[in-house]
């Protein structure tokens, strides 16, 4: 049938990987040409570019499943079965395989067209809704979204598993319904009161000075000075800009970000350290594994972890600023010339709620996410009416952040991922600021962290984090990165003590422990 | 098999078409894929990025050939052979379909994996080679690549077809070697003793401020503006830098042109309108067209042929500069401002015989592809022995050009087409000149050019090209299209003329007809 492959197989009984290995780097190269095309659509391609690329995007993500789903790659499964020695990786591609195949083949080929169809109209239908601010024009849609999701939940739903369990392990495997209610529990009782105390405390924080006299093109050198800084390989890299700030990748060797330039200077500053951190992880994940099934970071979670460990645990920390904030203050003469790094970096640790999760400082973000979990297992789990969607955010928000969205677009329509049917997707926002503060606990043990940050070290903090977590990728899931690397189980009252310590003393709360 | 596919087949006959039509998106969309990824490599793509690149694209490249060669494309292609009402251009892709199967299927896959393992490795070899101006550490491999070709070509002859034949019908059907001798033979006739002419002319002119205080950033904005102008469409394509110039295109609506910014402003300048002309081909096929085998442009020659119409037939006459020379002036006041329009379109005119074809003026250009011409024919044809290669280049510059490179890097080695196994393809740059020119002809019968090009109206020419040219894509071959177009077969008296005509008023040649 086919000269190119078959020609190998005579070798025999070991050489039944390889064959696999080869139908399966097809596979990954069809989708990593759909990643560069995602790149391009987002960085670069002519306006008018759209309906013609989307259908060689979709003949791929066809070809893509085709294959996956296919006799050739089944037929090599089963033979590889019955290998004896294989490494940790391959058992790993093999197992990543299956799941994958499973998944696609579960759903019936005219629903999955047809869902398709809908999530490729629904991010228009969203975005009108949104300028609108008219949740009804969004609400039909939504509905849909939600019966496929539970429809093909329902086809991948081992006995008596929940939906929303089922959707949650797509994003992030080893956290259910139960573990996360524990966890945003936990965040609810320990943060929602602790951010009252911290909205009557007396301290004054001022950040006026992050608006102002930034031209794009010094925000432009800042950024590529952080990224290099924090340890971003332009050599292995792309820095450019989108609408909306994001990291893909291609392979270990080629990882892409972008950011975006706002009149707030730390808006571009800390979403290219964000992105810089979920660089770092696809930079360092092992030869051996990039280019294969578990060639990406772990989970969405663990991605999250990194990418906030960078942001907040170091980039948010006054002693990182030490070596550096003279060369901000230098490129920025008019603005920060005359701000101490003491008040620099009260400013950029703000506490402030507010309705746009993408906006909200370290402090609040996971209650931001709390409020979509409940909704969305609400939506899934007990059929919560889309219609009460609206009212029932915006008394969430009340509660948990103290403010009240006025219209649709500031409230249950910022978000696009309902509208791409990635339920189960939020809760790995929260998860990985827990995991980060998890890591950080550990690491301070075991190296003089802050002094590191003082000397500007950072490559010994990101070769703990590359020995632990990046180079496996995503052969190991993230419950068993964690525990191998902190000695513990997930545990969330890590996270709240690093808040609470971290904004109990900026702003003088009593009694922090 | 595929229930994707399968079950549109029930509908019967008149569905056969369409179910082909599937199969042959599905391989365009694999070649695209490949072309983002080429354009990529060479604008933005990390450094480091190469290995793997290359893997994902080979990956691609074979899951084409295997589509391509494969039972389903084969399957349908013989059950269209009953249809009796397929269009123009169904029928020109079916035979696109057949032809690039039996391409691909009559080399063995094993010889054709070991050719392109040493053509991937050749170009490094090449290059380090013209680095070191080292004929020698080149030459085995050329050998190599020579045999190989010869080779392939022997698989795809017709009884009695010279080889070298079999290699120039990939590039421009219908012009033989008898045809191409013709033409080359009149080119050195005509043009070889005109050059001697203005050689001697005693008409000086000054180009030196063409070079200077051109910064890059202006000499942007110029670029930018010229493409404008000269009819590029920003909504449906980009402008990007690379290290030599260039022009691809996803499909009508995505066409992607480079440019390099160098010390003598009319290097970038000419450029961008040179592929502002390939761009405007690929922007002009019919949507019908885009996205099939017949969506790109006739051939090489043909797409030759319209980059130099704007670049030499316009963009060098100084009818073009009347309404536009102004702004030049205006972006570079301290190099222009004291220069006349028409000292300009001299300057840009000025005949300068050189070893570089790349870099050469209009006239002398089609004498650098004769030199090529002679002796890739007696390389393929005559067994002419790679190791005579540098002398009998350096003969034959001395002879038509005048001048005697003093190294293989200035000579022999200067371009990378052979290193690629490019055999065939060098005659249609001159062929591509000629075009242009007995295009030119026929539109001066029929409008106003040199007023319209006074007036700034580019668009009637442009819809000129594209109702009789652009819109046909590969549907016709060239010498159809110009025979369409200008009621003559291929002429290259014209070009002749238009050279003569030319040249001989800017030199001051007497006698000219």
């Amino acid at each position: 049938m086919n000269q190119e492959y078959s020609q190998k197989e005579e070798n025999g009984k070991e050489r039944k990987y390889q064959q696999l290995q080869l139908w399966l780097e097809r596979a990954m190269a069809l989708q990593t040409a759909n990643i560069l095309f995602e790149w391009d659509n987002e960085t670069l391609a002519p306006k008018q570019a759209g309906a013609c690329t989307a259908k060689v995007q979709g003949a791929l993500a066809l070809a893509y499943q085709e294959l996956m789903t296919g006799e050739e790659i089944g037929k090599y499964l089963e033979l590889c079965e019955q290998e004896t020695e294989l490494s940790e990786a391959e058992v790993a591609i093999l197992r990543e395989a299956k799941e994958e195949r499973k998944e696609l083949a579960c759903i019936p080929p005219k629903e999955y067209r047809d869902y398709q169809e809908l999530i490729s109209e629904s991010a228009r239908i969203w975005a009108q809704a949104r300028e609108n601010q008219d949740f009804e024009a969004f609400a039909p849609t939504l509905e849909k979204i939600i019966q496929y999701q539970k429809k093909f939940s329902g086809y991948q739903a081992k006995k008596g598993q929940r939906l929303y369990d089922v959707m949650l392990d797509h994003y992030e495997k080893g956290f259910s319904i139960k573990k996360l209610d524990e966890f945003f529990q936990l965040l609810k009782k320990e943060l929602v009161p602790f951010l009252h105390q911290i909205m009557e405390s007396k301290v004054e924080i001022l950040d006026d000075f992050l608006e102002g006299d930034y031209p794009q093109q010094e925000q432009k050198k800042l950024a590529e000075f952080i990224a290099e800084y924090v340890g971003f390989d332009f050599e292995k890299g792309v820095l450019a800009e989108s609408a909306h700030p994001f990291t893909t990748n291609l392979h270990n060797r080629d990882v892409r970000m972008t950011t975006h330039y706002k009149k707030r200077m730390d808006s571009s500053l800390f979403s290219v350290i964000h992105e810089t951190g979920h660089a770092i992880y696809e930079l360092g994940v092992a030869d051996e594994l990039t280019q294969t099934l578990v060639g990406q970071g772990a989970s969405m979670g663990m991605h999250e972890s990194q990418s906030r460990f960078f942001e907040n645990i170091i980039g948010r920390n006054e002693a990182f600023w030490e070596p550096i904030y003279p060369k901000l203050q230098e490129m920025f003469p008019k603005m920060l010339g005359n701000v101490s790094r003491e008040e620099f970096v009260k400013a950029i640790n703000k506490v402030q709620p507010g309705l746009i999760r993408t906006e909200s400082d370290e402090l609040t973000y996971s209650l931001h996410v709390l409020v979509r979990y409940e909704l969305e297992k609400q939506l899934i789990e007990e059929n919560l009416d889309v219609k009460e969607l609206p009212e029932l955010w915006a008394d969430k928000y009340e509660e948990y952040l103290g403010v009240r969205p006025k219209n649709p677009a500031e409230g249950v329509l910022q978000d696009i991922h309902w509208a791409q049917g990635s339920f189960g997707y939020f809760p790995s926002y929260a998860l990985g600021s827990a995991f980060a503060a998890q890591m950080a606990a550990y690491m301070k043990k075991n190296i003089d962290f802050e002094a590191l940050l003082r000397e500007g070290e950072l490559g010994v903090i990101r070769e703990v984090l590359r020995r632990h977590i990046h180079q496996f990728g995503k052969m190991r899931d993230s419950r068993r990165l964690l525990r191998d690397m902190t000695g513990e189980d997930f545990n969330p009252q890590y996270y709240v003590a690093y808040l609470k310590e971290k904004y109990g003393k900026l702003y003088q709360i009593e009694g922090r422990s």
